[in-house]
């Protein structure tokens, strides 16, 4: 039978022109778009690519799985203090493609670029020989030389994590097992938030401007939170030292901890949170944390970064908790 | 038995960090990578994903995997007029790769920084649940406002191209079926061409200046040279005309010209050619065919371009040669 699916050009002209409002791209209708950043701007580059049965579930709605490859590159760009401009996408399509699928793929990135202010630069689509891949390089603008890096935490600086963590690790868990809300006394509302904290993340775009002019060093939360607390330390050349009760966490994660099991640690160390993890100086760490309420996304004060090279301390009532940041969600 | 292969962060130190050795990109020490284009240049941004079975043979040497994804990229660049400054590479390694497949991956890429003079920015490894795919976003560097857009052929411009046209599809030919080149009366310094061909594109940098300076529009031939003759003159509004007996054609294409079979023009339109398309006007056209020879990279003047918009026509003696563009190869 003929494939009546759209060839390359026709999705080109019908799905992804569309997305392509920006001039410099000119309607995709050329093999390269043409950027410039604004002046005295650096630009931040990210690029992530997400599979199918690593990051997503193939059956997860086609809106989620578009939305979820931008956010988390738009995380990797809010967590250096840059503001999202666009980005460019690659999709490696399987054979059972269907035109109706992508036209939802395609509405999920429309609605993101809504909501985050990017527009599509360009990419290329190709069959995959097997599962769909979707490759994200996102491009951001930060005042020049005001990167945020990972490295900036200095002995003295407050720690800070945005939302709340953790939950989207129960998520994943919970679409891996279906007894698992039942088991652990999830309510349903609890459980509809920890399945929507993994399909979907949340880019704290909202603390980008924030993170530029008042941290010393930030990174999202993809690995899990003492695995991400560690490279942090590493690359600073610091320690980090976090309160277990202080690290936020919503109801769902609550009832996890007093629930049977010992996995708590686990939740809060297993990635996919795309939450972001920031020092901040002292002397501005009060102001740091109302400005980010302000801003809309709350912050919450778990620790310090201390003296101690490399090494993450976990508190719990001022008893150093054992944990492996090695249970960290591994992408590779 | 335990995975002894290294993991992410080993991955990166060990094979990715010894490529970005651009500032910005810290050692891969961070999530994005900062880059700052020169005062009074563009960003050229092009993306090209390739997968196992479309465009590379598994067997192929991973040194020529790796440089054949980062030479389309930065094909795409040159034909902008844009000089390659970096990349981001997405990598899917599938289940069976071995820390000597990836070491041989790295040096093709490393020895292709040299040669092209870009550097690594960032990327991201993911596992593959099946074959290996790679997913390369070039940036390059253009003149403000001076990219060199399909879309700008106009009437009486001469139509070039640069090198020789139809190899690669004669070695992905080869490639395929064992016989082609006794059958064809190839001889082995010619099939070595061919399959080299194939296996390595040469992107056309040492174009790029003098494309920016002289041509109206520009291209690189990857689908076909009639299929992406088409895409010029669709997006151009206007039409080329190309004389069959002016394509430059290496020994290789001579022989199958003149060997049994009707399938000349499938191979000059059979993609993968990485050449450069350009048309330039005619009060220019002879100081660019004497600028590319003294740049080291001759072109042929092929044809002209003519009002009739959209269309492309292939001459053959003053007669009109019948042909498919829909036979260029489909990388989707």
């Amino acid at each position: 039978m003929a494939d009546t699916r759209p060839g390359e050009f026709e999705l080109i002209r019908t799905y992804f022109a569309p997305l392509a409002s920006d001039p410099g791209s000119v309607g995709l209708t050329d093999d390269a778009a043409v950027f410039s950043p604004r002046s005295g701007y650096d630009l931040v580059l990210t690029k992530d690519v997400l599979a199918t049965g690593v990051h997503y579930f193939a059956e997860d709605p086609p809106q989620a799985i578009a939305a979820k490859a931008l956010r988390v590159n738009l995380s990797d760009i809010a967590a250096k203090g840059a503001t999202p401009r666009g980005y460019l996408l690659g999709l490696a399509l399987p054979a059972d493609w269907t035109a109706d699928w992508l036209e939802r793929f395609c509405a999920g990135l429309a609605d993101d670029q809504v909501t985050y202010d990017v527009r599509l630069f360009g990419g290329d689509t190709i069959r995959s020989g097997n599962g769909l891949q979707v490759s994200i390089t996102a491009i951001g603008e930060v005042p020049s030389g005001r990167a945020v890096r990972r490295s900036g935490a200095k002995s003295g600086d407050v720690l800070f994590v945005s939302g709340t963590i953790g939950d989207a690790a129960a998520g994943l868990k919970a679409r891996l097992d279906d007894s698992f809300c039942r088991e652990r006394s999830l309510n349903e509302a609890e459980e509809q938030h920890v399945l929507n904290r993994y399909l979907l993340p949340r880019p704290r775009t909202c603390l980008a401007e924030l993170i530029c002019r008042r941290a010393s060093a930030a990174m999202d939360i993809s690995d899990g939170l003492f695995a991400d607390s560690e490279h942090m330390a590493r690359v600073s050349g610091a320690g980090l030292e976090i309160d277990l009760a202080k690290i936020p966490v919503s109801d769902a994660l609550k009832r996890l901890k007093t629930s049977a099991g010992s996995d708590y640690l686990s939740f809060l160390n297993g990635g996919d949170d795309y939450e972001i993890l920031a020092a901040v100086p002292a002397a501005d760490a009060v102001r740091f944390s109302q400005e980010a309420a302000s801003a809309g996304c709350p912050v919450a004060e778990i620790g310090r970064v201390t003296k101690d090279a490399g090494q993450v301390n976990l508190m719990d009532g001022g008893q150093q908790v054992a944990f492996q940041s090695g249970d960290g969600f591994r992408h590779f």
